[in-house]
């Protein structure tokens, strides 16, 4: 689906199988940049954190880097001294193989907590990858990087700078356990632009305050997220930063392949088949309204209630009610899509059946007016069904 | 299976079915004393909260009572000044059948947010209460209770205090939607010890934190969670207060009553086959330690491996680290029972069998060492089965 994709000038990319799953599925994969890259990053917050984000954090300080390596089945978390010798050791095997530094290389992970990585399996696959990038597919790669996803994800966006073409091109993996600091997510952006590090370090996170930080699927968040980002000039126009007369484009581009790749994340949470955008308007200020769109986006009963077509919104005004948002619940409004369910905290005489006609789309919005103030925010998020259970016990 | 039990002396009780729910079920529930008794309550913390928690907390201040009346099936919830003109009848007319001041009376109510209360079959049916209270039994008294509960919820206690015996008797109504702060649960005691509502109040509130603040079940906290206890003195013993000689002995009972009822809560958590403690140890306080606890007990991840009888500490060890306790990962030590899983945050040699063995019990603890301080914590829940989310999907 993604064959006819090109990466942009300078990267080649590859996934391959290297034996770390069974069955020959594809769990490694390379993105790489013929010349040294601008780099950025944004990491989990969670204070049990993998031995390749420590590795990452330490690297992202060099500034410029050339490639990122993954490996998908085993997380490498959870593994004390041994798992950070074997991250740093993929890097610079990695490093060794293109010629470069260690540092110039990130090393991600994603899977099982716990066991060591089989570098046995690793420092091979690495040698098949940097021969397989000559002529890698985005497919491949974004296939490489799955683990309970059923599809790969990739965006993309070109934009004119100077004349010339300019691409950015993402990839991630999602699926469960996604919460505000991205959990369990892994994803890469590469670009052609040029773009100072600073400037590149800031674009990305505030693109993703806007994209990855809204999307919830089971409120827990883990030990290995990471976004990573190259800008490797090969385009051919001037190095962008914040004062660039372009920047304002380049950012919104950005900001739209992350975007779309944390919408493709809530679509393909696990066992989800519905999506909800959660809107807040009215709370005291915006951080209240993403207390109480959070509140409403993670209740469990909540979700179970929108797998069941249900329009329950005595659940929805429950959970703003317990979240840290100030409430009144006289003041409450709530529509489904444009059908009010809810006016000053109490039911309409719209009937039952004009609400699970919106519950029943694969994708509907929920609109909560607080009516205390001007805050306002989104979360997007997915229904839970018994096929999440079903998936997460085994 | 309740059958036998005695209310304690001066107080009677009944469940009858009123006809707000379908099917002849029982679904409203009396208990009364035949004296004016102390009374103390504890309510909801959510925002928004039921018509019948307001006319509660108001006749709370009167500080003494004759009954408690409620209704299962419809929660008077969302529902406006109709419906507290509709929770205020249903006090007054309690108050008139009975012969005593309406703020004597407390109501409570549970089921569906949404609708308003059907006062043509409430006021009938505080009539039959009444009459069937004369003979009325503890069984149907809990039945009448139940939501989605698989069965009656009844806890007793008697003590000797000055050669007399005093009976303590506590229901309650749980199943789902349980957390910290007591949602979607209704408990009643009652004791025929002579308490002054000031020590009471502080006695209930102490007990509550002991047990119904240390159950969680998905998460969420409702619109209508009370606890309401009733000391009528029939028992004949001089007032109790926390001078007295026999206080501890009293408040032990009142405790473990309180106790009781929330195991009993959390083993019949909807769908929930598994009953897990959470014991914290070694936080920096005990509140971090309790910060700790609650994120591994509300994980929805935690909760559906428990369902596959998984081990899955990888789980455990990410949710201490995204909760707000602080954990330096390097210290932390895990075992399920008494199965080390975890040694300075790492797997031990364990084999994966010992551990599946404890997680295949109806019943284990997973207990944490945090290794930084002297803070510990505990937190009771279950499992969440495909069964849970079918529950809420209905």
């Amino acid at each position: 689906m993604y064959s006819d994709l090109h990466m942009p000038k300078g990267f080649k990319c590859a996934g391959i199988p290297a034996g770390i799953k069974s069955g020959g599925v594809k769990d490694m994969a390379l993105i790489l940049s013929e010349t040294p890259a601008s780099s950025a990053g944004v990491f989990t917050q969670n204070q049990v954190c993998a031995a390749p984000v420590k590795v990452c954090r330490e690297h992202l300080k060099h500034g410029v880097a050339r490639a990122i390596v993954m490996n998908s089945g085993i997380a490498n978390a959870c593994t004390g001294s041994a798992g950070m010798v074997a991250a740093r050791n993929m890097a610079a095997e990695t490093a060794e193989m293109i010629g470069c530094a260690p540092q110039e290389i990130f090393v991600c992970s994603t899977g099982r907590i716990g066991p060591q990585l089989p570098l046995d399996k690793i420092v091979p696959g690495i040698g098949t990858l940097v021969d397989a990038a000559r002529g890698g597919s985005v497919q491949e790669t974004a296939e490489a990087m799955m683990t309970t996803d059923t599809r790969p994800k990739v965006a993309v966006a070109e934009i004119q700078i100077e004349g010339k073409a300019v691409k950015i091109v993402g990839f991630a993996k999602g699926a469960g356990m996604i919460e505000p600091n991205m959990a369990t997510m892994l994803s890469f952006v590469a670009t052609d632009a040029a773009v100072e590090p600073p400037a590149l370090q800031a674009a990305l996170k505030k693109a993703v305050d806007a994209s990855f930080n809204r999307i919830t699927i089971d409120g827990d968040q883990s030990t290995n997220d990471t976004l990573l980002a190259l800008a490797n000039g090969a385009a051919g126009i001037a190095p962008l930063d914040e004062s660039s007369k372009d920047w304002d484009l380049f950012f919104k581009a950005l900001e739209n392949v992350c975007f779309e790749l944390a919408m493709m994340i809530v679509h393909d949470g696990e066992g989800a088949d519905k999506f909800v955008t959660v809107n807040v308007a009215g709370a005291q200020s915006d951080e209240e309204a993403d207390l109480a769109a959070r509140a409403v986006a993670n209740s469990l009963l909540n979700k179970t209630a929108w797998a069941g077509e249900y329009p329950n919104w005595g659940r929805v005004m429950d959970s703003i009610g317990y979240s840290k948002a100030r409430v009144d619940e006289a003041l409450v409004s709530i529509r489904y899509d444009d059908v009010q369910a809810v006016a000053q905290g109490m039911r309409t005489e719209i009937p039952q059946e004009e609400l699970i006609k919106v519950v029943s789309q694969t994708d509907f919005a929920i609109n909560i007016n607080l009516n205390l103030g001007e805050g306002v925010a989104t979360v997007y998020t997915c229904n839970c069904t018994e096929e999440y259970v079903r998936i997460n016990v085994e």
